[in-house]
């Protein structure tokens, strides 16, 4: 563990009673409670300045629900000055990859502005900075639990979090493949045995099984993938096989 | 609302603390305690038969990490009769998308499964009947802040969650476009003023600007919708235009 005061999640949101939320247990929640990391959430409301503390409005042009004010958001965010990324989680934004998350592991931290009802107004993006996520093609609530997911898949990767015994590599899409199948004990369960070559030995063979599985459940599991997997290999001269190790 | 019980979720995990957590506040908190839909975590741990209540083992074959075991988790689910389509959280799974959520969100429910360390036993999914599904391409620390996402996706979309006047149409992914942009008060702002256009009160050009800069910006941020998106209307006799307003 450094010295430093660990790395920092802000979150402005209408409803920081959520977090640390899951966050708060299991691999985070013990890494929350070693200063490894530190999540502060800040309420966008408080930013507000009429005695009503309205941070939304009618969409202009009509139509249903609400938007958040550019002005009460930028407010809020304007008041977190830590130099970390600055990221709306929104389904208008760039899908989340494992690359994005590998480099934000390795700066100081994160400040996520979580939407709600309609969204933001758009002049917000156009005023400040503001990287625009999405984790998938689908609708949530708010930005709440697309934060929760992407500070998890962060704090996991960061310096202390997973003992030796875990591992950050040879996970699905580290590699730009799925990871092959996992089996444990009982050798024998409802007639099923664990497959032959896990029990030989010969890391070789294994390793070479492991990879062919990757590849094969790759291709016939996720073909967008297995696209730009392939791409890639073409394009590099130690081709297909070459693994990323660089986390 | 109708006289049954309401949307049923069940989560098996390691960590039955976790929910409904983030989902006990805001849409989803108020939709659970109006008994609009019940949200019940079972620990996989109580299915355990040893002493130590293990559920984890050693990879066969060697790693680092270590795997779920396919009988305990069997049992877990086996307690669990309620007919709900089954659903295991893992980064080798199809993508999340819309559709499928639509889809939950009509049925009775869903039971999930919530993977941690490495993941599970393969031979889980040959014995049982277990649909795998991967909200991104991302690696979390276990599949519980991907359950809150698919459960936050599903009951938002629960008859008499969301009100008359917030949206379940027109936002992004329902018509496999992004959404367009929104504005809201106050008209200027930063020097920034809201589109002329939606000042207009003219609806029919309020409707036509939206719509290409859904297309404007489907094509720029998300060229992998935008194919999509061609090659359905292309499949389409009612062409590119045609919106879903199913939901």
């Amino acid at each position: 563990m450094s010295g430093n005061a660990g790395w920092s999640a802000t979150v402005l949101t209408l409803y920081p009673e959520m977090f640390p939320g899951p966050l708060g247990h299991a691999l985070a929640g013990r890494a929350l409670a070693d200063g490894l990391w530190t999540c502060t959430a800040r309420n966008i409301r408080d930013a507000a300045t009429d005695k009503h503390r309205t941070v939304d409005d009618t969409p202009a042009g009509g139509g249903p629900g609400m938007v958040l004010r550019a002005d009460v958001v930028a407010r809020a965010l304007d008041a977190v000055s830590d130099g970390a990324p600055r990221i709306a989680l929104t389904p208008r934004g760039a899908p989340l990859t494992q690359d994005r998350i590998r480099s934000l592991a390795q700066g100081p931290g994160v400040t996520l502005i979580c939407g709600r009802f309609e969204g933001f107004d758009e002049r917000l993006f156009e005023a400040r900075d503001i990287e625009q996520i999405s984790i998938g093609d689908f609708i949530l609530s708010g930005g709440e639990t697309a934060a929760l997911v992407l500070l998890d898949a962060c704090v996991r990767l960061l310096p202390g979090v997973m003992g030796a015994a875990s591992s950050g590599v040879d996970e699905s899409f580290e590699s730009g493949l799925l990871e092959h199948p996992h089996y444990t004990r009982p050798a024998l369960w409802e007639g099923l045995e664990i497959p032959e070559v896990l029990r030989s030995g010969d890391h070789a063979k294994i390793a070479a099984w492991r990879l062919a599985r990757s590849e094969e459940d790759t291709r016939s599991r996720r073909p967008d993938l297995w696209q730009r997997h392939s791409d890639a290999a073409d394009q590099s001269p130690s081709g297909a096989r070459q693994q990323k190790k660089d986390v």
